[in-house]
């Protein structure tokens, strides 16, 4: 077991890196994907399924988690890993994201954000000091800086101010967090779609010597080729020796090309979400459930995974399922989902360390546009 | 594997029956409670956990799944069990519960039951020979007679009615199901709170020697002593050669003061559906885990239980997820209640083997009376 937080890149191709963090709790292979277990679970799923995929580290909302059950409690209760029987890497968020996009009555200033809970209308504080308190109560092993995230399309001058606030509030973060070497506080990059203000957020974010570097603010409701031009941009700002983690992205599609620019970790609630929603994420592209074409369809999501709910339940049963919103539609196609993402990570880390990412990529793109079977 | 449909009684205590059915499809070790599986699945739940939890047979509800997805559907993608992923026995019921339960427009005469669909309106027809067709296509193992079940209280002359009717519907629905040797038709003993008909109905069944026989209309609003009286008054009246099967019922109760009185089988949403509200079965009585002096308690439901999500989760954390209306709330505590339900059994057939019943039931009895562990 190691006792320090480590990183090194093992392999790369082109820009992509095949590489490992280290941790008490455990190795996180890089390129990887962070299921989101928001309130101390990932939706519809055993924790043990989860692990089972080959997830390595799942992230967890701070925003969420303070609210209910509370960092105080889960930190009596032992810490999340305990409570939610999770007992490898956590990543938490810093919980400014979803103050701003969630609670009610918000009020920002140079100290941090006021606002109420949208569960119960009670009022908290969130400052930079805050965040990272209930991230430790939370016993989180990678933790974020809180930023501001400015939605798309912005004003320069508010992208601006934001971006420069954040460097301040990384700072007081980075204060806050002190020495604790087996866990890391990482730094966002901010700076919206705007070049300098981009390449300015970095290069002062490196200047604080960080254990890693994210880059927030996008997929934010910008088009693609904005977040890729964006990647273009900052990852090469970024120390080659730190991981990299492109937050709250995204599609697969996404995750390739973000891959290609050098990016190490992802999260994001689709594959989750849209397992609530009937959508199953496949090698031959997104499905949806819910269309009649599949009502007497015998044949599953995809024969030749080794995930049981992709293998081996018919796209009728599925269908029946979604329609009928039972429990168990939503816990096979996260199950789907989840497999499928992390399939799709295991095959990137792999091309990697094969030098043959590039052409990887283009198999698994050209999967999907090929698209669903013909019917039945 | 057997090729015709059996029962034998392996060993008594008191009037209590120690059994099995024996099926092609697998063999059902009496007293049996019968997980529901409404609409194809046991909702929220996986079937493999369905099965470890020792389940040798669920029930299917006819109704539902004529509706959705549609018998002749279900019999085309090679019928209820692959459908479902249950390969194991299915009784289905006959329908006619939920008809006059659920659905709108409902008139009864001596045909049948027309009625509409209470999900999109469309008219269906139910009579005894197409109940026993669906059951067909779904490929039921045991089917049970198209019956009307009177609400109670009621007015004599009405139960007197519906159970009159309700026999001459058992011999066309023995007449339509004929000859199949691999599976059972059972008839349903009606006659409400009155002894007279009950005994009427049970004696007017047995001259018609069918494999197997339930007793219905109980546990419909009358108070638990008027159902033990009708099952006292009953089950003399059945062959004991048979399998008897009290529908609907019930709580952990119920199935104790049934078994001590010769019922055999049992089916009922409780534990299914409680798990759904936040209620927990234990060996301590029922546990309401919504409630506030959970939120910090670390100890699991039940630590001598062989059950994960009995033994594993703690109760705060369970707390917090029905609190914030996770799915996994209803996956751990309806996985929790299967087990305790199916536990129940598995102490009910090791003590009537035994031949302890009446001790091991004031034992079980005493348990829920002691009531739940003092707060922490």
């Amino acid at each position: 077991m190691v006792e320090n937080f480590g990183f090194q890149v093992l392999a790369t191709d082109g820009l992509a890196r095949r590489g490992e963090i280290s941790m008490p709790r455990g190795t996180i292979r890089t390129p990887a994907f962070m299921p989101v277990g928001t309130g101390g679970t990932v939706k519809a799923m055993y924790m043990d399924q989860v692990r089972a995929l080959g997830s390595d580290i799942i992230l967890g909302n701070t925003y969420h988690l303070m609210l209910r059950p509370g960092a105080e409690r889960v930190a009596r209760l032992g810490g999340l890993h305990h409570f939610a029987r999770w007992p490898h890497p956590i990543l938490t968020d810093s919980g400014g994201f979803q103050v701003m996009s969630l609670a009610k009555l918000r009020k920002l200033d140079e100290r941090g954000v006021t606002f109420r809970s949208h569960i119960d209308g009670s009022p908290y504080e969130m400052t930079p000091e805050r965040s990272i308190e209930i991230q430790g109560l939370l016993d989180s092993d990678i933790q974020m800086q809180l930023d501001e995230c400015t939605a798309l399309p912005a004003k320069p001058s508010e992208i601006e101010r934001a971006m420069e606030l954040s460097l301040r509030w990384a700072e007081r973060c980075k204060t806050a967090f002190g020495d604790q070497p087996g866990k890391a506080m990482f730094g966002i990059v901010q700076g919206g779609d705007i070049a300098a203000l981009r390449i300015a957020s970095a290069k002062a974010l490196r200047q604080m010597d960080l254990k890693g570097y994210a880059i927030g603010g996008l997929a934010v409701g910008e088009p693609q080729p904005v977040m890729l031009d964006m990647l273009d941009i900052t990852c090469p700002e970024l120390p080659a020796d730190k991981p990299r983690y492109l937050m709250g992205v995204g599609t697969p599609d996404d995750i390739l090309k973000s891959v290609a620019r050098g990016v190490d970790m992802f999260d994001c609630v689709m594959p989750t979400r849209a397992g609530r929603h009937g959508l199953a994420y496949t090698r031959r592209g997104k499905i949806n459930l819910r269309n009649a074409r599949h009502a007497d369809d015998p044949r599953p999501l995809d024969e030749e995974s080794d995930c049981p709910a992709s293998r081996d339940y018919s796209r009728a049963y599925l269908h029946h399922l979604v329609r009928s919103q039972e429990a168990l539609a939503a816990m096979l196609l996260t199950w789907n989902n989840l497999a499928y993402y992390q399939s799709l990570m295991q095959q990137i880390r792999d091309a990697i360390e094969a030098g043959n990412f590039a052409e990887r990529a283009a198999l698994i793109t050209a999967g999907w546009a090929r698209g669903d079977l013909p019917p039945v």
